[in-house]
């Protein structure tokens, strides 16, 4: 596509996540424009369509992505139309901006790989958008930079303030932990080996048996570890961070950001009350950086790989909480597509 | 304009800050694009124009006003041609941003207060872009929350981690100091009636008798108060940060939000290296903002009275400066197109 | 007086600040012991010599302090009181820790400086109690170790969270600011040479015209520059802070230490409520080197000269309450017993 | 013991723990003196003794604990002679405060459990000195508060810059990471119920198959987990905190509290070389709170029971890294002295 031209994108769910990359796409980045929305609700699609440009409106994704003035896709719809969207995407050699989960299964993710491996160059990009968070970004470089040394333990913590109920154990695992299990990845460098997940009920609301606060401790294929908390009711907002300690140092993402406020005997800062609110910034640059990566060649973020690899360490979890032990991850052979895997960057 | 149409915008200055522009309108503003370009070096424009898309270039920016396929303005050049290329804009009844000062005097900003008001709506916006930084609106929401009671006293301070020789005292006014005294009337909501200045030369390369750290202490109209540290060669990085203390508790702008890195027995965070850095977002949120408010009835951002009361200010500086007492600021009447001048929201 | 010996110490006032020096005397210093207490209510000073040993209880404290028994007096009665009662120690020749301020005039705190000059041994120590403060130590030391280089600019912050009525404009410079006087002095190392203080009226309760919170600009002997905030009812907890910008960097102390309770959409950290909470450790600290320092030759902390100067400096503070206008500091000759006065190291 | 009266105190080993309690006793406790030091270093012994009071020197232990003059003791001599120390006291009926671990062994440990229990009543204070750190503390009150609703997550950190070769993997469990097992244990209020110990070598110099970073996770009778890191040469410097994920909200130890140094374009605080450095007001309270306690009844401190109790789970934790999988922690009787082992506030 030329420097210049602009990007005809078209998204697919136009809930919560895709209104959003809607927005973004029609007022934050530059060289793209909505030129489709697709939903099962017409209706709401069509509000999309209307107040984010004059978008064409379809109920059916696939139709979507085989029309031929849509140049890209964004898939934002229920995580089980995920992969067979992206397959979709594939055949029809168009770009595409998925959203995590990359499939509903380990297994659906590995026929996502197999055929991109097969058609032989990158189009999908996962939405793991903590990779463009300006804090995680902070820590990454910092790591990067040799300032502390390898990294020897990762620490992440993915707290939402309420959830509905209606969720299990699996669906923190698959739906929550799967960015932090992409986070230990991309910070990390290397493949998690083990994983053992333990986990409490705080709110009853969701059936006794519900783990709503996961912990899991995990090794490496390097004999690196790490310890994850997922905690899908933490009550006091949302908060998401990681924290890397190095063979001399450890790297930390920043502490709440906003004006200190001084009053009643406390000095306070806000604290956000969602991923919007949280991850807008890295929404922005996410869509930004992949708009401007297909005018330069393809896509340069998370890949099908990470989609992939990150399911089969959910896979591992979700054994781990039902076995209550510890639990290998299966060992995975990289299609050369993806190099080796996870970048080892030391 | 219609809310679907990208709005041509010529920017005139191609320098740091018309460079920066131009980049965020090409790439990080959806409703906008960069139409023409105007610099006195026809080169340093060319490149310009050809980096963020195919602008027309001008090297008379008034030539670039009057051309017909430009419909705003942005204004980046040598503060001496701030007013009159402002004026042309009046004239050409097309919306401009300009970059502070808007004016190199008092006298000169009077000039376009009163050319405006004879035209009767408002089409200057001035680039005070604190006024769009998160941090800044982060303690400007809490203060109009009420969290803290009514504003009593407010802090400012300004450093720069060093500047090049070939600078006075007045500029430290003009061109640094404008932006606090700006920040002080938007936080206070009242003018500043009386400063007192005070300095020390801490960098011999400007000439002993320059004062590159100014120190300055005033009161407001309504009897509030403020202390204002414009420091141009900190030596230790860019860094600009507001409190103010109300009837019952205190706003501070956030410390330093970087990752934390902890190595060699201190934790310790990044602190800015200029105002590019440090303002990245307010800059881009400023132009996002004055584009969609193009579309949307006209600026609503700082205008050509905050950009001549603030002049009026920096002139009573220059005088306590030079007659090292403290001094009263001139007294304004307020043409009825800006209000009452500061807004007062309490 | 012997290393193992314990210091037979008598204090003088046992209101609040005498209370919590008897406290300290008796239970967190090893080689003293409360031998005597003054107060004109001998059930109040009753009760206090029952609770920490078994101490002489006297009603008037020139009798105490010429009692034989008593080796080293603690003055923490009202401040007219100070000057007559430290004069009576330099007449016995004992040591003497003087509760700030030294007097309630400049002219009474002469007095004591020539009585002790006259003595030609140091025998007074005034109770600038944030010299032993960690936090402000920290500063100190950081500025001492040429991290920032030399000291530009001082700023200071001392704000109570309420006060009962009764005080007025000069009460606050002489029992509040005073502190910050010293503060300013023992970072500077210079003498302040002109202030210029402005003020409002935040709480009618003290009546309309007393300031209950004042802005103090002021200049010192060198050029050097500041600014401190007194604030008698901020409303919202007590804080003393301090920020010290030299000519490569800048030292603040830190911001508020407690834990970090994540509740209800904030971060937040506890603000103290009241100077015994605040400076708790820099009371102990101060009695502990003052008695381990009579043990070794004699008083270290500051001295009379620090108590008269900053007195001086209060002084031209007030007239410039009064006058609306910037005013000068009288100068000083310091006797020879006092070196230069303020230190200066560098 | 009268109230008024000194509490005289032997010191057994003198080498750097022992040291400093000699040296908080004569300088910083009031009623209480350093009667007599023990130390098979007879001259090191004897220095001790000159410079902090005149205290009578031993060389065997137990002949100190039996000395008529000597009213309760401090063991701070090597870990393998605590548990035989600590008997003699009970046979002697002398309070003592005993340096962690209690035991080389839970079974040594037990014995002594077993022996107070049969006497009666509490002799033995164990040195986990975190109880009386005011950043434990505060954390410990806000959980207390109900701040943050009922616990359902800690998380440990314990870092040391470096250690000298000769130590092992459960040399790190017993002598480090035993704190944190007490630690946790106190905030949770809980007991231990099974531990995964996963570890790795950093550092060549210990041997390889030493693991001087151990990450431990946990889980509680009741349900609750924890995270504990002990990393013994994490090369930056000196670093204990803790957090407590609650029901609706989170509290932490707070970051580090010193001066903040801006330079070189990085704000920085300091952190602590060593736990004498980071602990010293921790010591100093939990020695005056001892000699508090003993003047009123007998010691309020961690005791023999969170001794052996934190021995037990160390064993565990020993058995995990050696079998690389999760162990249970055996389940203990609680002999009636010591009520329901941990407390359970809530």
């Amino acid at each position: 596509m030329g420097k210049s031209e602009q990007i005809a994108v078209g998204v697919i769910g136009t809930g919560g996540m895709g209104g959003m990359h809607a927005e973004n796409l029609h007022t934050r980045v530059a060289n793209a424009r909505l030129a489709a929305v697709s939903d099962v609700d017409a209706e709401r699609a069509g509000k999309i369509a209307e107040q984010y440009g004059s978008a064409a409106v379809f109920t059916d994704g696939a139709e979507l992505i085989r029309d031929e003035n849509v140049e890209a896709v964004v898939v934002a719809s229920p995580d089980a139309t995920h992969a067979p969207l992206v397959l979709e995407c594939l055949k029809a050699e168009k770009p595409v901006l998925c959203e995590k989960p990359l499939a509903d299964s380990a297994e659906a993710a590995l026929e996502v790989v197999e055929a991109e491996a097969k058609l032989g160059r990158k189009l999908v990009q996962v939405g793991f958008m903590r990779r463009y968070d300006p804090q995680h970004v902070a820590v990454k470089e910092a790591v990067e930079s040799g300032a502390v040394g390898a990294p020897v333990v990762f620490k992440g913590w993915h707290r939402n303030a309420d959830l509905d109920p209606g969720i299990d154990s699996e669906w923190v695992v698959i739906n929550a932990t799967i960015h932090d299990i992409d986070s230990a990845r991309w910070f990390i460098e290397e493949e998690i080996e083990e994983v053992y997940v333990r986990g409490m009920n705080t709110a009853p609301k969701f059936g006794e048996d519900v783990w709503d606060v996961q912990l899991i401790q995990f090794s490496t294929t390097g004999g690196r570890m790490g310890s994850i908390e997922t905690n899908v009711v933490a009550g006091y907002g949302y908060e998401v961070g990681v924290e890397v300690v190095g063979e001399s140092g450890v790297v930390r993402s920043a502490p709440p950001a906003g004006a200190v406020v001084r009053r009643d005997y406390a000095a306070s800062q806000r604290i956000e009350n969602g991923w919007l609110d949280r991850f807008h910034t890295a929404y922005v640059i996410e869509i930004q950086r992949w708009i401007s990566s297909l005018q330069n060649g393809g896509p340069t973020g998370p890949d099908a790989w990470d989609g992939y690899a990150s399911l089969v360490v959910a896979d591992a979890c979700i054994a781990s909480l039902r076995s209550r032990s510890p639990q290998k991850v299966a060992r995975l052979d990289v299609p050369a597509l993806y190099g080796e895997g996870v970048e080892v960057a030391r």
